[in-house]
């Protein structure tokens, strides 16, 4: 079976905060970070098989901290784990205080993503203890999307349509 | 105790679908469907109380039908639950074929955000079948927010901030 | 005579107001309005006949209030009359005070759009006081329209198309 | 009192479409128009006079060629007629077909500008035939919107704010 | 041989300074300028002749003046030299005071296009001062570009690729 | 005197390419990627000093290879010199084929910024062979800017700022 490790997979997008970004609370706006998120973790997909693939779904799905224009933030999304034509990929935003140095995980998230036709996908190989800790947690996150997904016929019976 | 209704926090837009925003599947790139559903979920939670309210986290964020420049969209969110200064809001799209009439699920989430100052929010009153199922699975769904939280020290002490 | 309600063509999109949109009196930029403007009057178009449809003017377009960062705005459009392959669609923003929770009207406008293939469209049936109000009014702006369109000719000879 | 030729306001903007701008008709999106338009007019009234400028209402808004990617278009704003408060602005583009050479009005609409303060405004001095043609007509378009003004109340009465 | 005047090629875009493009120092955003520029500086390219052209290169760009919200800015781009396939387009930003009318040459550059297929590109014939001195530098600023070109391969040698 | 390493002040971007981004030749629009460029050479020198900073110049700005959807695209960019309050930065592209998994330098540039306060910058370090034959260039290409400079005044000298 081919591998492929988490670090082949690591896509980073580092950027400024501009004005026009800026909710009311003069912090980003959450809609401009999930935009950018969905960018980079599907990027990361790209990487571990040249094939068509969409976003399936989001779980943990976090805004730990307050993005302001006195940071900038780095996006770094890289592969936690694949299963049949799933792939999971984790992104975490650290934002990076241009004043003071100070750098704090500002937000992250796991999203899993669908091949849309048959292939064999490589083995994930974890190589760092950031990336053992998340690929160690992926049978059980994975779990708790078949729980959910098992539900969504019942789920969308009760959702009105009209 | 005041109350208020989930039609009175319900908010809609409705969504025609542009070749600019479309993908290498022909489909709606999904950060364009992230940004439209934060903002119409913060308005959701606008109309409870008057106070600064910010985006905390997703979760059960499914795609469930790809979107197409076939269809328009219509992005319809409503508050399902409040617990302390948080808000859930639960926000679902309708597509609808402008040739053959259909419709669908295609998306549905729940955003939770929260009130940036002390305050009391009101009841939830939910009054129909849909409104009263997602309203009875919200201390469910609040549950495993909470677990997920109490784990939030060890989750982000495992994630490499350099 | 197939008949189609206002009600079946009624089209909504709520926004809350970005910094990023504002123009230098701290009031949502005129374009942005209009933008939106002809994206919801367009789709309510789009449910009185599956075809290709394309904007021809607009006339009685007022900008009533200013709308500002302290409000969001709801944009309701429908459908008031069809003559021959034109659709007249009714556009009306409501901007709402989150602060005050007062309303009002904030834009109004007349959209006309033309059905580029031979079809036969249904009849448009009002049926609240707001709607008879406006489908009443449809003769009369049609008979301004054709006028105007009428000069069309001499109106075009004396522009410069250098 | 202080005079300003039509040519002195006249604000220019050539632009290319781009694919990401097409509407299903692969032609350029209304509410893209509509956007540059109401930034080439508001400019032209920024020539008149030094104060806040608001836009007012549109009339005589006409598409009266679609434009495609084969072609480049020329905005072109002028002032055409002040009276109070009121500045009133022409505009029109030409669009150049790249392959062909060939040239056409493809829009052409009136905007009415106020001014947010007491000002005294320059007499408009039109000098080229299309110039006097247009400031020609100011006197009869303003009387139609007086018109239009004056059945406001009983207008905006028959809307429903709910 | 065939000629162009440099006034056939003029290509002119006058902008409003939005708060939305502004950067922290309440400036207009370089990015936006650069993506206004090369809007402006290919439609030029594209009056000399009809065929695809792409861009090449830029040199001597140069932001000689911060672009603030007081200002509206007018670009103005014309070709000032041909060779083999190549076309050189300079631009200017002139920025003017919208309180003091006070003008200033805010940015000025060169850029380089290339036409995709095999052509015989006109003549250019400047008539102004302006355009007269910039067409007699072409012929110098081509050999600076020529130098840059023959240390290409070495250049891009030794850059890292991973 | 402090110092610090190109690679401290190394900003990347990985982006993909969207259709709405393409020009009319199925490639990557230039102002799209000039837009881009100025952002991530911004944020490179943001990392060598805590000051307010502008864009001053770019020279060598060389669009080497067409970017395709068929790519993603590696925005990379670090300081190679400082003189006075100058900072000079370097941004190169490298584009990578999803199928083929070829890579190539597609894009290159060499951005001046200038800090807008009196400060004392670090020493640059390089370590890598790149680092080193770019830094080598410093003083060549500042001399190059510097010619470019004195000519300033008689330049715009020449230039119509009607």
């Amino acid at each position: 079976m081919k591998q492929i490790t988490c670090q082949e997979t690591r896509t980073i997008s580092e950027r400024v905060i501009f004005d026009g970004d800026l909710n009311d609370k003069g912090t980003l706006f959450g809609g401009k970070t999930l935009s950018l998120l969905d960018e980079n973790a599907g990027l990361a997909s790209f990487k571990v098989i040249k094939a068509k693939i969409a976003t399936a779904s989001y779980d943990h799905v976090n805004f730990w901290k307050p993005i302001t224009t006195d940071k900038y933030i780095k996006f770094e999304s890289f592969v936690t784990g694949v299963s049949g034509r799933q792939i999971e990929v984790f992104t975490k935003i650290i934002s990076h205080d241009l004043k003071t140095d100070e750098r704090e995980i500002a937000f992250s998230s796991f999203c899993t993503l669908v091949v849309l036709q048959a292939v064999e996908l490589p083995e994930i190989v974890p190589e760092t203890p950031e990336e053992k800790y998340l690929c160690a947690g992926f049978r059980k996150r994975l779990a708790g999307r078949r729980a959910d997904y098992r539900q969504r016929d019942e789920f969308l019976s009760h959702l009105n349509i009209e």
